[in-house]
């Protein structure tokens, strides 16, 4: 047998009747912050500041579900067909979030990561911007976070932006996606920012760690593939053929925001 | 080839340029409620008042995370030292939420809810918990929700049933589940409501269904397990011998939440 | 810390350089044995004889593979189009193997091993079929391993009672499930007793524990869900509308298999 | 609603109660072929002579276990701990197996098929296995497929080998991870070539993909993890503390194999 080696965290330390998560009591977090500001301080190891914690439920929120159709939530689906738990269908969803679905924040955020590295030798965005186009074009590689099977105008990313702007964290990530996307349309490309290239460039105005992009995105998909797999299990039959593109809304009817109590 | 048949979904709708998740628009959703909120929505179809909100949040809160030691924090750790993508770790963690952790929200829900059906017909809300309590002991059975191999008095049940308690949201379950924690003291049973008891109660008391409860679970132990993960990617060397029991806290050390912006 | 209590296990033993597998050597067990017969050591701590030997094999090739519309293919092809690497998209065919795909096996294992039970108290094995037949009749639930939604008259239950006939091995279990189907045809229900019913009766008849029925059938399938991940992978594009049922069969035409060398 | 497009499989063909794997009759398989030859027929589209075949339950079960503390089995282990079924406990364990565990394989084969290329212009293999192990050494990688964490002279590999060469299948593959064992040993390290280098090699004398190099060892390890999940859940209380390296065989004793029926 090989004598264990003492081994470190850094995240959460558990005593009987004490849980403290980066130093504060989880008791006491519990009322006085949310769900976001919480999940912020566990990767990052401080609170955010009010302006930031609301720009954070926005971007949980922008990706909360697309509806039936993306691969995360028809795995969840088809494998609650076959009778499995909730976190076994779950999982499954999650296992389809990869490089062409959801995947793309973190790739994104790299791109604009060295885009930005590249502005300290060169003449301006627009030339770093071009630069950057020119390799995808070349490549015949699809630039991440730009264009949407659905969206030409993701509604998503301008409200992004928008909340990013007030929040006075909009900087170099959302300058220089702008930039590629307008790379883009000089060369006859009028492609939209799609909501995961708006998350990269904020979450690169954060300080964030591109390898914690996906974490973002999964994060904010859990509720829908939840939503998803509840929804088969208690509204049809086990084993039914499933063919994604037929299906119709039946939901509540288009409303707006009330005041709330 | 069969002709595929249409089928129906009442979660989102999904337009180009235009995404709505219960009839409201997902971009009017962002920067006005809380991503609790949000998840609160997906799962009942709407928006729930500002004092559930706060309530929600603190479940959410009250299980992101409880350090190395539970089995999807373990599993996500194996994983990642193999090399594992994020999503991947964070499978495996929620493939080990299970019956005997974070399932028991479930089961706990099953116990309160026929418990409180019983109600109806019987003396009074001691004698149904002295039913239930003897059920278990007869069956030798642990009663899900009641007991914590770490925790003797769980910090966060307190502080939830006193937010739930403000809201106005405690009722019967909340009720039934300290009646069937007094049964067990009379029997000379002295077991905390843990976090997954006192979830359950009020889950109960806001009226969600039983199969949704870990839902609430893997939501809000999500950001835990994206955070360990990365911490093993970032800080360890790939497939060392992990003995879970042989680590120490190097975090961040005790301290008090200060009044933020 | 806890300190660690030791624990036991009879699977296999690891010295430097020694690999024992329920006390055989590995490196001598490679030559001698064929894969089948180390998965039965494996699980039973025995070598099979030789005629069971082959049993196993054509029982894990019955379930080899079933095209690309079963909810595990289906979901190891959607995963792997969102770019998932080949252990992922697996893991997510192996979450779509529950009760309703795959997990018949174990199911209708419990079935006929109480229905076997029941022998030693009822007049004959037509009675307790009968009375099986009319418990499920009743509570309108399919009994499983019976029945299927291609297959009339499954060719691969033929053979594998052709084999375990052949083998010595057809028994109680296979018996059982044969006057099942009968029960169902006297009642007007004509069903074939489709893969998962023969297996599970061969497994029965076998010995083998019902808790690992469905270890055979996701050992059998892991081929062809490796096999469509891989397919996807190599011959389409990522993110593709995948429509089940719009698929056609495009590989080498019929033939016979000829003496090999 | 987008219009399905048709799109192609060349796996299985499926019609009312036949079924074709690779245009042979799947119950005609059933019988007269070992599982490994149908999974060769399933992965390559042709049956496997005999020598090959036998050369592939060696690689299966080369593989097919390796005890408690490979990482995979411990996910298993830990998964069924918190009460998991068994498909979900053997996820988990897939998806522990990557670059670091398993995963070798794959690498060792794309390492070893870019060497084979080099040899087409450089002046020999032992030039060429130097060039490789430089590579590995200045970048400081570990090249996989080289070196144990447990054994020094890997009983597997040389029984791998030898069949190889008995088979007539061991060709630039198998001569190419010699001569960089070589390579490394002339410089001091003195490592073995570990069962993945092993595989890789033979897979790429069987001109086997890369891409599929991880479908051999997760075929392989399945029952394994099986096993170890099986186990696990018969023998051990829910929820224990799992110490890995804190267990004892206390199975079989040593034995060699018999003479069989």
């Amino acid at each position: 047998m090989k004598m264990p080696e003492m081994w470190e965290t850094k995240i959460t330390k558990i005593k009987p009747n004490e849980i403290r998560v980066r130093g504060y009591r989880l008791d006491e977090l519990m009322g006085q912050v949310t769900f976001s500001e919480a999940i912020y301080l566990l990767f990052t190891g401080e609170l955010p500041d009010k302006k930031i914690a609301r720009l954070l439920d926005a971007i949980f929120i922008s990706s909360i579900d697309h509806g039936v159709s993306p691969p995360s939530a028809q795995a969840a689906i088809i494998s609650t067909s076959t009778g499995a738990p909730l976190n076994a269908a779950v999982a499954a969803g999650i296992l389809s979030i990869n490089d062409y679905h959801g995947g793309a924040i973190h790739n994104c955020m790299n791109v604009l990561q060295s885009a930005i590295e590249g502005l300290k030798s060169k003449d301006g965005i627009d030339s770093v911007a071009n630069e950057v186009v020119e390799g995808f074009l070349q490549s015949k590689n699809r630039m991440p976070g730009i264009g949407h099977r659905v969206h030409t105008d993701d509604p998503r990313t301008k409200k992004l932006f928008e909340l990013a702007s007030n929040a006075g964290v909009a900087a170099e990530g959302v300058a220089m996606i702008n930039a590629i996307a307008g790379a883009f349309e000089r060369r006859g490309k009028i492609l939209p920012i799609n909501v995961d290239g708006a998350i990269a460039a904020i979450l690169v105005d954060l300080d964030l760690p591109a390898e914690l992009a996906n974490a973002f995105f999964m994060i904010a998909r859990m509720p829908g593939l939840c939503a998803h797999a509840y929804e088969e299990k208690t509204t049809q039959k086990p084993m039914r053929y499933i063919q994604i593109s037929f299906h119709t809304y039946s939901g509540h009817e288009d409303r707006e925001i009330e005041e709330r109590k």
